[in-house]
């Protein structure tokens, strides 16, 4: 298999898009109780605007077996529209434990690429990153106000004094010896996503956070996306998927999907690095 | 429900053990193949010698739903013999994706208690703090090298300058309003976790890493009890679930249990903090 992050410009290039869609099924606020079918309806309806899907791994925990069950049609359904499965699971552990979800997320559930946390060190994440075709992405500044109580904190580096999330992002480019890693970068913090980019000048960076959690997507690509105008996933979730629960719902998903990537398109042009 | 702390207490007292069994079914190392029937054998033979049971859920996760199911039989059959379950899985999430971590760690496997991670701050941790009569026990100082690499950070605090690994301690015990948070301290530093200990006078630390990890059970005891000499558990995996591979293995994983109970009471001995 190709790299992920071939894979993952490939399909941002081919679908003109650097949209992700969240698949967080919410019983509240489904328009259908079965997840997996939900999730098919709105593959079905988005998988030529998007870049990527990315399943929060805790929605479907929630649901039990039948939730666990409905991840693995989910990630099968996205794979028959060729489109990469990034599973937001935030996972990390030491040694056989690290191994193990390492084997859960990759070949049980079959995901792309994964989220993990960067607490434990390097080597927690290193039987992740075995997986050379696979993308590994760590939780770096994330968009809730609790970022201020550790990942905020102001660490001694080799530089002088920096936030710790700066610092996981230099240690996180030091972990990318096989060029399989990414960051997690909330959109509510542009400032500190530019920052971020400083640091990690080719590495994808996922950005979640819009919509709901406020932040902003123009601001968003401008300070996310590397030197060519790539690279960055603006994650959007709730919106997409809940735009109506009446039976017009994948529609409605399919339109503001739409409306989306043409937000970030309309900033990449501003920027002149439109697709070409 | 009477709150995790309580029961933990009662248990260990009951048991006169501060031993924690980690249910980790690793399948080159199992003398049989059936997970759930491992951890029942497990559980039968060993029950009156712990405080509690601890299963990770990488190695559950990684056996897909049929691990998953075996993860439910696991809780059932410890909780048919009153001992408390921590799940140890290291969650961590945003918003209602924590609250849907919340809900299949406690309502869908019906674990006792769950480890966390802190990274993203204490937001992200009220939704496994509202569930008042469990545990969360917060990820602070964990056993392996790579904890060199974000726990050891100096970090800027209002005391001056201390290890990351502190300031999240002295977080948790901020975050500790209700009585129902703990620690995770490894047992390959016994001198961080005395610090950990004088950080948190009464919360109860998860202690993982001895045996294969290098961690001394002696040391461990004398640098994590509290000032009554309990809220430690002394968590063993491998060593007695892997005491031996033949068709004794549950009588193998008893004698194992029943001589670490003994270092464990020897050293509470030594300290003058013995068993009533």
């Amino acid at each position: 298999m190709s790299r992920f992050i071939d894979r993952l410009d490939e399909t941002a290039r081919g679908n003109r898009s650097l949209l992700g869609v969240n698949l967080d099924p919410w019983g509240p606020s489904m328009p259908i109780d079965d997840i997996a079918a939900f999730n098919r309806a709105i593959i079905d309806a988005t998988h030529d605007l998007v870049c990527v899907y990315k399943p929060n791994s805790a929605f479907y925990e929630a649901a039990g077996l039948d939730g666990l069950r409905a991840l693995q049609d989910t990630v099968e359904a996205a794979h028959a529209k060729n489109i990469p499965v990034i599973l937001d699971a935030k996972r990390g552990d030491i040694g056989n434990t690290s191994v193990a979800y390492a084997k859960a997320a990759f070949e049980v559930w079959g995901a792309d690429a994964l989220t993990v946390s960067p607490y434990m060190g390097g080597d927690s994440l290193e039987p992740f990153l075995a997986y050379e075709d696979r993308g590994v992405f760590v939780l770096t500044r994330t968009s809730n106000p609790g970022a201020a109580d550790i990942e905020e904190l102001i660490v001694q580096s080799p530089d002088g004094p920096r936030p710790l999330y700066e610092q996981v992002a230099i240690a996180a480019a030091g972990w990318n010896t096989r060029g399989n890693v990414g960051l997690v970068v909330g959109a509510t913090a542009p400032d500190e996503l530019a920052r971020v980019r400083g640091l990690a000048s080719a590495m994808p960076i996922l950005v979640p956070g819009i919509g709901t959690q406020g932040g902003d997507i123009a601001a968003s690509v401008r300070s996310g996306v590397d030197a060519n105008g790539r690279r960055v996933v603006i994650a959007v979730g709730r919106q997409v998927l809940y735009a109506s629960k009446g039976t017009g719902y994948a529609q409605a998903a399919r339109a503001e999907a739409e409306r989306l990537r043409e937000v970030i398109n309309a900033e990449l042009d501003a920027m002149g690095v439109a697709w070409s």
